[in-house]
Formats: C-alpha cells, structure tokens, sequence
C-alpha cells in the first residue's frame, strides 16, 4: 500500500512543478513588489485627472485612446495599437424632471444610456408607481396608458455586488415592459446603494416588439421623496425632458504586450475597459479595472521575461455593450491559444477571493497560487470561474479558460455609474493588493506550462453512455 | 456655626422652589413624553415633501409661509400670525464651469448668493491656486490681474461646527478680498466636510471699495481635482457661467403662541428659520430646527398650561442675513418681557451641551434642568450663553437672555447649503432627544419666575471704582 502511494506521488512530481518551489518564489516577490508599487494608482489617477469622463463615441473617448497607447509605451509594453470597430454613439443632451403636482419640486435625474429623447417641451403625465419591478410585470395590458412609470425598488448592498444582477432588468427591460402596457415615459429609482441625490446611469435595451418610450433614473434622493409623496393618496403629476443624439461613431481596443520567451504564441491575458460613464471621471469603473489589468502585467511580466506572452487590453465601448462582439471577433480565431482570460470591472477596493478554472485547483501551480495569496486574505474558491468581467464574455463562451478575481464591492454601488465615480473613492493600499491578488497568478501561469484546457477536461464528468 | 448655616439653608428654601420637587417632575414629564413624540419628525417630513427648497423671495417661500400658518394652527398654536418685511431677493440662474485648458473637464460649481452674474458669455481665465486663503490675503495687490481666484481650503470637521466659522471668511469675504488684487472671478472650495459632487452655496458681501466680481463654490471632488491638476505645473484655465437675478420682495416672520395663564406678557422665545438655500429641500437647515422649536413649544406648552407664554418664530430670510434685523426692529419694544431667547439651526443630531444665560447655573430651576437632561447625555455648559442663531442675535445683543443648545454638528456640514440637504439624513431618534433637551428647558423656564436678567446683574464682576 504504501509503495503504491509512493509510486503515485513520485508520478505527481514528475508531472508538475513541486509546491512551494521557484515559481511560488516568484510569485512571492511579485506579490510584495505589487503591494509598494504605485503603478495602478498612478495610472487612475493621471486618468481621472488628465482624461475624465469618455463615454464611447464622444470627443473624450479619443483623447483617452490616444492617452493610453502613451501610457502603455511609457511602461514598457510591445505591440502597443488600436483595434478600432464601428459603433453607434449615444451621446447625452439637456436633461431636466420636475413633480408638478401636487407639490412642485425639481427632481435630480439621468437619462439612461440608449434612451430616446422626449419631445422638446417634454412629456408631463400622472405617475403609476410601483415599490418593487414585479409588481410592474404584474400589471396588466393598457393599465399604464398615458402614464409615467415609476418603480422605486431599492437594490440590495451586497460583498459581491450581486444585488445590482438581481435589479439589472428594472433598468435595462424596465422601458420597454412600462411601454407594453401603455406608459410614456419610465423612471426607475438608481441602481444604487447609499442615499445621494446623484443619479446613476447606465444602459438600457428596448425590446423590437415595444414602443420605444424615454426612460431615466431617479436619484435615490427623489425616489424616496416620491415614495413619501405617494403616501399622501393624492396623484402625483411629474415633466420628464431628455436630449440625446446617435450617430456612427468609431471605438477600439488599445492593447499591448509583454511577449513570452519559449511560448510568445501563449497568451495570458488581463484587461479592463478605456470608455466610462460621462457623468463622473470613471475612475472606479473602470479606471481603477485598467489599472490593476496594466500593473498586473507589468509586474507579472517584469520579474523576470515570462515564457508565455502576457497581454493587456483596453476595451473601448463596454458600458453600451460594443466591445464583448467586437473583441471576440478580432480574436476568435487565436482564442485556442489563449490561456486564460480575465478582466478587472469592479472596482478599487481589496480582493476576497479568486475564482479559476475548472478541475486546477489542486495542481502544484494553483496550490502555489493559494499559498501566495492567503497572507493577503484572499482565498481561492473551490468554484471554478464561469465568467469575468462583460468584454471577455464571448470569448469564454467560445471555451477560453477564465479567470475572476473577486473583490469587494460594498462600496462600489455607492458610486458606479455617477458623477460621484472620481479618484477621491480609490484606497491605494486596497488597490495595491488587488494588484497583488492578480499579478501573482498572470506570474505563475505566464511562467509554467499549466494547462487549463487539458486539466478541465480530465475534471469535466464523464458523458451519460448511449 | 451650624444654626448659621440651617438658617442660610432655610432662607434658600424660601428663595426658590425646591430642586427636585414638581418642577423637576414637570420637566422629566415633559422629556420623556418627547422622546416618545413625532411632533418634529412629521412636521420636518411634511415641509420637505410637500414645500421642499423655499429661498426668500421665490415663489416657493410664499408657500412655505402658507403651510407654516397652515400648520402652527393645526398644532394649536393661538395668535398664529405674519410679519411681513421687504427684501431684496437674490435668486439663481443657469449655472456652469469647466476646465478649458490642460485637460478639459466640467466642473460641479454653485454660485453664491448674492453673487453677481457673469456676462452671458461667460468669464474664462487663467486660474491663481490658493491652498489657503491665507495665501490669497498675503498675495499682492495687482498680482491677480484678469485671473480666476481658486481657493482649495479644506474645512475641518467638528462637533461643535467650528470649522465652519473659521473658514467663513473664505466664502463670504473672499470675493472681495480676490478684486482687490485684480481677480476677474472667484472660486471656493465648497464649505463642507464630507467629499462629494454637490457644491454648497451659501451667502457672501461686498466689501464697498472693491469691484463686484462673479463667485461660486466648487464641490470638494472638484476642489480636489484642481489641485491633482495644479500638480503638473501647467497653467490652468476654467470657463465660468453664472446667471442670477436680484428684485425687491417681500419675506416675513411665522409666529404662534401657547398663552402664559400668571404672566402672558412674559416671553419665552423659541424658534428656527423657515427658508432654506435652493439645492436641497432644507430638512436639516433649518427644517430640523424649526421642527425642534415647534415641537418643544408645544410639548411644553401642554404638559400644564404655562405660567409665561411661549412663542415659536419662524423667521423668513436667515440665509441671506435679512431677518436678524428685521426681527429685531418688529421687537425691541418688547425685549425687556422675553424672558429668554433661542433658536435652533444647527440640524437634526443629538445635543450634547446646553449654554444657559450667566449666572444661573446654581438656581435649583437649573440645577433641576441640569439633573432632567443629564439622562440624555447632555450636561449645562458653565459657559454661558452669549449668543444662539442668527435671526435671534440682534436681541441678545440689546440684553435679551440667551439659551443655546448645542447638538451635535459633526455630520451637518456634509450636506448643509447643498443638493444632499434632504430628509433622508435625520434620525428621528436623535432629532427627539434634541427636543427633549430644548423642551424640558422651555417647560421649567416658562413655569417657574426664574429672573435671568437678575441673576446676571447678581453675577457680573463688579465694577472698577472711580
């Protein structure tokens, strides 16, 4: 029995890198390099300062592209360019809401991205308000005619951020639901946490068979003020004026390289998105993403020269939901030799967990992994990742490996998507070791031979028999 | 020696009410009926949700004296009466500010009140970066010639509010201080602790020699982000468009009494302001205070009719410095029957301290005071009183007896003169205790002969002789 073990442990070695070796070395001083380095930091903050808001398609999204093919050279990278694709600009005009009865107030709110516009002089119309989505859903066929839609759901705070998942359909199928039983108009309290009287934003998608009506969010700030108001029995009378033009418009991919010395045709890859939200600086969403995408690799890369090829990417148009196509167009066909995949979209604040891919969690390479990032308070999960952030999605999919570094977002919905996204909500020390968290593992795969492929089919159950 | 002090002992007694006899059950009565009592919350939550922002002398305010006079009546006040006066009302326009040059971004900017428009045009310049006003005193005449005036002094945070006092000059005097050294406008650091998107406003004065020069507050996120940007050494250059409007208007005093039964032409006055800035709904400046004041009249006006009558005012125009004067001018007749005086504008926390006239600290109607309030966490200041809020300051500078109550304003000045000045931010609980402070002292003043102006001429030094 013994001699048995012993034979199988002897064929593990053989197989793989022994735990606790020169990789985990390495990713050891990757790790406590990252967590003195200011590189991400830096980074979001010349961002925040020298670029601000770039919502895809407008003025500012060229000078961000521009800003960082400079940003990426100035650090080292090789095979700095763009990836530019086509795409239909949603740009914002003057916006304005008020109650007009029963008690007149002006209302602090945002157009949602994609909206149509209103008529110049607005739309005014009695409210039909609902405290949670479903009761909208539970409305019946023509109970909304001539009504404005209010639904005033708040979202829950959650560590992983799941609460805005759960509350995603109320902005984004909200308008279209509210125009399917007869509404004019549709607000819809932030997808936010905390109390600010700065709305948030973000896309919404019309469905073909609706008509398409304006829709906007409502600062929490006025969402509870018309739940107050509400209370009072009386009909409640609110203006809604929104502006916003579309037209063709180019976004892009800004990417760059550090290139493997015995495998550069591998490739590790991290990124995060360039475009942002026009209402804040974008400096958590994704500002602070990028820059943990772009130390990671720099770090990662520059320990010492990675045998695979370590890429960063800068998707261009991913709050209105371009990028995840047109990236995993371009790159489809080198998606086999892709050996993971990540991106950074959830903020500045400290990892608590890494997800990665099926069936390697107990392999010398990710046991080392595990053992370099417990001293950070990160623990990797037992499940395997299924996703990472929205621009990579396509390519996952299409069977890339995936890797999701969860970090936590209780504080990032209190922001995200408004203009209070500026650097002022960025924590170097937590953004240091979310660059920890993520430079060690870009070290330990770009610098062995792990397959993630090999190891998630050996792991995967064995298909039903015929 | 011991029948020397019984006797002494007995001559108290006969002095002054017993401490701890009905008085002080009175009082407790009356504490605890107002921790238990939504008096002040209700009327807080009504005005904001049903008036909202009231500046003097827009159309808003004459709604808020409408509810007023609606409300005292409702709550039973006698004698619920307006006392008119004329303003010169100051109200906003359109308003914007952006950085031109190095790297173009909107700015969150408020004009303040009393400001002078800009052109049409705008006023676009070079900016002079003060990180203390200080620094902007000390600069030479000429020195800021065609120059935007930015000053970026953060404000300390205090319970006492402190720090607003200390940088006040910075706002109010600061526009005048910058023409003089040949600015063409000013530029503020909003006067808040906290770091948020939303500027505050507040008023400022000309001085009469300068030049009237456009001045507005940054919020704090774009204070801050003008010093990153100073950062580079570049000069900077800020576009700034402020439209306002000023003609003359009526404002008034809201008043309503609960009869004194022994001493009705004997006063105890209490109140709070009933405009509010234009951004927020003014819950907590002062909707609070008038909340406080209103429910303390009639918490102890009712636990037994009162010996002397209490008054509640409800000045209209404290922001822009209008009814210090007015009010006073309307009363000094009848100074020497106020029996005290206060005003609470100071938000909607918990008190901590209460200030009392001089030399009454050791009467057993304030040592019952004293004894009532200390469950509450409060202790009487052996400070006394030498002033209480602003529309009140003219009387207690003609010798009318001062009582201040101090709550706590560590939070106050993250939302006061601002959007975020909304109901949202006060606890009920901690807006009850605060009644409970203010109301057991009102009870006890107006059921007692307690003489204030008797015992501060007893307890003033003598005078130096001849």
């Amino acid at each position: 029995m013994r001699t048995w073990l012993t034979a199988l442990a002897i064929l593990a070695v053989a197989a793989a890198p022994a735990f606790g070796g020169p990789l985990r070395a390495g990713a050891e001083a990757v790790r406590d390099r990252a967590l003195k380095d200011s590189t991400a930091y830096d980074y979001v903050e010349s961002l925040s300062v020298e670029v601000g808001p770039r919502l895809a398609g407008s003025e500012a999204a060229a000078r961000a592209r521009d800003w960082a093919l400079a940003k990426l050279t100035a650090l080292g990278f090789v095979n700095v360019h763009v990836e530019p694709f086509p795409i239909t600009a949603w740009l914002r005009g003057p916006e304005a809401a008020e109650i007009v009865a029963p008690h007149p107030q002006k209302l602090a709110i945002i157009g949602l991205g994609g909206s149509v516009p209103t008529a110049p002089e607005g739309v005014e119309g009695e409210i039909a308000l609902f405290h949670t989505y479903a009761d909208l859903l539970a409305a019946p066929p023509g109970s909304l005619t001539g009504k404005i839609a209010v639904v005033t759901q708040p979202m829950p705070r959650a560590q992983d951020g799941s609460g805005y998942g759960a509350l995603n359909p109320a902005r984004r199928q909200g308008p279209s639901e509210a125009a399917r039983r007869g509404a004019v108009a549709y607000l819809v309290r932030s997808l936010a946490t905390g109390v600010s009287r700065e709305p948030h934003t973000g896309a919404m998608n019309y469905a073909a068979d609706a008509p398409k009506i304006p829709a906007a969010a409502l600062s929490v700030i006025d969402a509870i003020l018309i739940d107050h108001l509400a209370e009072r029995g009386q009909p409640i009378r609110i203006r809604l004026k929104l502006a916003s033009t579309t037209e063709p418009a180019s976004a892009w991919t800004v990417a760059g390289e550090i290139r493997g010395t015995e495998h550069p045709e591998q490739i590790v890859q991290v990124g995060g998105h360039l475009d942002s939200w026009d209402p804040g600086t974008g400096s958590i969403d994704d500002g602070a993403g990028m820059a943990i995408a772009v130390a990671t690799a720099k770090l990662a890369g520059t320990q010492n020269p990675p045998k695979r090829t370590i890429r960063v990417a800068l998707f261009g148009a991913e709050e209105m939901d371009f990028a995840r196509e047109a990236f995993a167009a371009a790159h489809m066909a080198e998606a086999p030799r892709i050996v993971v995949i990540g991106e950074s979209d959830i903020g500045a604040d400290a990892a608590w967990s890494v997800q990665i891919p099926a069936g390697s969690l107990k392999t010398p390479e990710m046991q080392d992994y595990a053992a370099t990032v417990a001293p950070l308070a990160v623990y990797v999960s037992p499940e395997p990742a299924t996703g990472s952030g929205d621009d990579v999605a396509n390519l996952i999919k299409a069977g890339v490996p995936a890797v999701a570094v969860r970090q936590d977002a209780s504080r990032y919905f209190d922001w995200h998507h408004s203009s209070e996204d500026t650097l002022d909500k960025i924590d170097p020390t937590q953004l240091s070791q979310a660059v920890a968290t993520w430079a060690s593992f870009v070290y330990i795969v770009a610098n062995s031979d792990i397959d993630f492929r090999a190891l998630a089919a050996a792991a995967a159950p064995a298909k039903p028999g015929p």
